[in-house]
């Protein structure tokens, strides 16, 4: 049986309802699940038309019991409602429209009537407008399945790097450690190797905060003070954990490829290295959740949106993944 | 005539030696220049000694008038002490030889008697056991040419990135920005750019500090508060800048290839993808000093160091960069 994978819209005035349609011609799409769509009709017709696609959509109420080949099924949100698409703006409407895609598509994921969700881009500001608090998608997930316990993992080729802040300003990075966080991140990414991606005795690598990793307190304390600790509390519960490492090192010498998993402090100090090893084809995973979902690990692109240029690999990569935890997990 | 350049020898328990003399027997370096050893003789002869490397070297006290070929001139530090060698141990003696042969090596070409210098690594808690509180070899050069105008810029291939921040811990850097010092970091690399580069004008990009680059405020103010401010500050002096650019897609799309620098506002930041892109072959460039001055990008690597298997492809790059500035600067 090919899982059922609820693809969130994002918002429709980015690049994400460019590339589901665009996913959703990959022969390996098809093959591995059955993509079905949670958004608006009427956006997916408009993107479609612009970009000169056939596609036959139909609206859905429920799962039906068989799916027909050629045919995107569809749960069409705010039915007596049009969006005003306008490629490339923010609006209020938008976020909302993405919003609720995420809300429904995560309810549908925790009924079990789909087998995991992948969502397109949003923009934060957006979402902001439409009055949603919530820093990221990862932590609206977190929310929307009450629970605190999630990891932010990026995935692309041979790196995959956790983040143990995930939106925070700079300023408020070396306040927001604590052994206790990063304690908590690793047992999640532990846990999800080994259950997600099918690693028996997952090797996860931690990088420092500082500049060379502080060089024995020169340059910061907090690996001797948080980090170290928090690695050696660690590997007292049994976890294969190394470090901390200099960061900028440790890419250098492409280290990462002894390790499962790195665990990233900050945002950038993961994201840098991730988009410069793969930036077509990583993928933002949401550990720990009791759910499967993963997304693109690029932004809505307001650039470049409406124009059909944008490139839906990261998207189908994000499906290819989704599509082998959810197969990882059910042959626990 | 071939510019003289000094190279100090670095921490004698590291890589340093080890790569100097690993440089000396490359046809490149010795056709584009004459280097000048400062450090201690013994140490050279141990390396030599240990890697099995045939090397004539001759004691001097000043430049002679004429030099010979495969001899390699030397300033000899402390003559009536022999150090103690243990490859990858920090040791207080090793960071007091360190120091001196930079403090010698900057006297050298501050009286220009040699052209440049190339610094071999240093190990940074030897000198602070030494007595030197500077975090750094650019902070202190800056301080033996008596200025405190200095960017240190990092190249590899098609990169060139200048930091703002150098060896702040994490949790000083937001506060450590400010429009002066940002403002000041431009004009350094700018003005560098064109008298050590030959850039007639120069474009340069500036990174954000905040994941997203803030994201309009919501991950972040500095963005809008100070470095938004400099960068039109910079235009109106006249500069090509531009950003603040969200530093993981700006590496990811390989936005930097567009720009003569980028400034990022951190060590990691910069540093991350510099040794991504060019791992073995990135030079340190203090820019703005009175004096030429290049390093490996590397460290002491004391894990490796007595084991002969240093490579010394970035002190080969350091020594072309340091010729082809001194070139360009008499240009001018």
């Amino acid at each position: 049986m090919k899982p059922v994978i609820a693809i969130a819209m994002g918002d429709y005035n980015g690049v994400g309802p460019e590339i589901i349609l665009k996913t959703l011609r990959s022969p390996v799409v098809r093959q591995l699940c059955v993509p079905m769509l949670v958004g608006s009709i009427d956006v997916f017709e408009y993107y479609a038309r612009l970009m000169k696609y056939r596609i036959r959509l139909k609206e859905i109420d429920s799962i039906p019991d068989k799916f027909t080949a050629g045919i995107i099924p569809l749960f069409h949100l705010r039915k007596f409602q049009k969006p005003v698409i306008q490629p490339g703006t923010i609006s209020k409407e938008a976020g909302d429209y993405a919003a609720e895609a995420i809300e429904i598509s995560a309810e549908l994921c925790r009924g079990k009537i789909v087998d995991g969700m992948v969502t397109a881009p949003i923009s934060k500001e957006a979402l902001h407008l439409a009055g949603y608090r919530a820093p990221g998608q990862t932590e609206m997930l977190a929310k929307l399945c009450r629970t605190d316990k999630v990891a932010m993992v990026l995935i692309a080729d041979e790196l995959r790097v956790g983040l143990t802040t995930i939106h925070s300003p700079i300023k408020k990075v070396a306040k927001s450690l604590s052994r206790g966080l990063i304690g908590e991140k690793l047992s999640i990414i532990h846990s999800s190797l080994k259950k997600d991606f099918g690693i028996p005795r997952p090797k996860i690598a931690v990088l420092g905060l500082n500049p060379h990793a502080g060089e024995s307190g020169s340059m910061g304390e907090e690996e001797m003070t948080i980090i170290g600790p928090a690695i050696r509390i660690a590997k007292r519960k049994g976890m294969c954990v190394d470090g901390p490492f200099s960061s900028d090192g440790f890419f250098g010498i492409h280290k990462y490829r002894n390790y499962d998993a790195v665990l990233a402090m900050y945002h950038d100090q993961g994201l840098i290295p991730l988009k410069l090893i793969g930036f077509e084809i990583g993928v933002n995973y949401s550990a720990g959740l009791p759910i499967v979902r993963t997304s693109p690990d690029h932004g809505t692109a307001f650039d470049i949106a409406g124009k059909g240029i944008a490139d839906s690999s990261s998207m189908i990569e994000a499906i290819k993944l989704a599509v082998k935890i959810i197969h990882n997990r059910k042959r626990k």
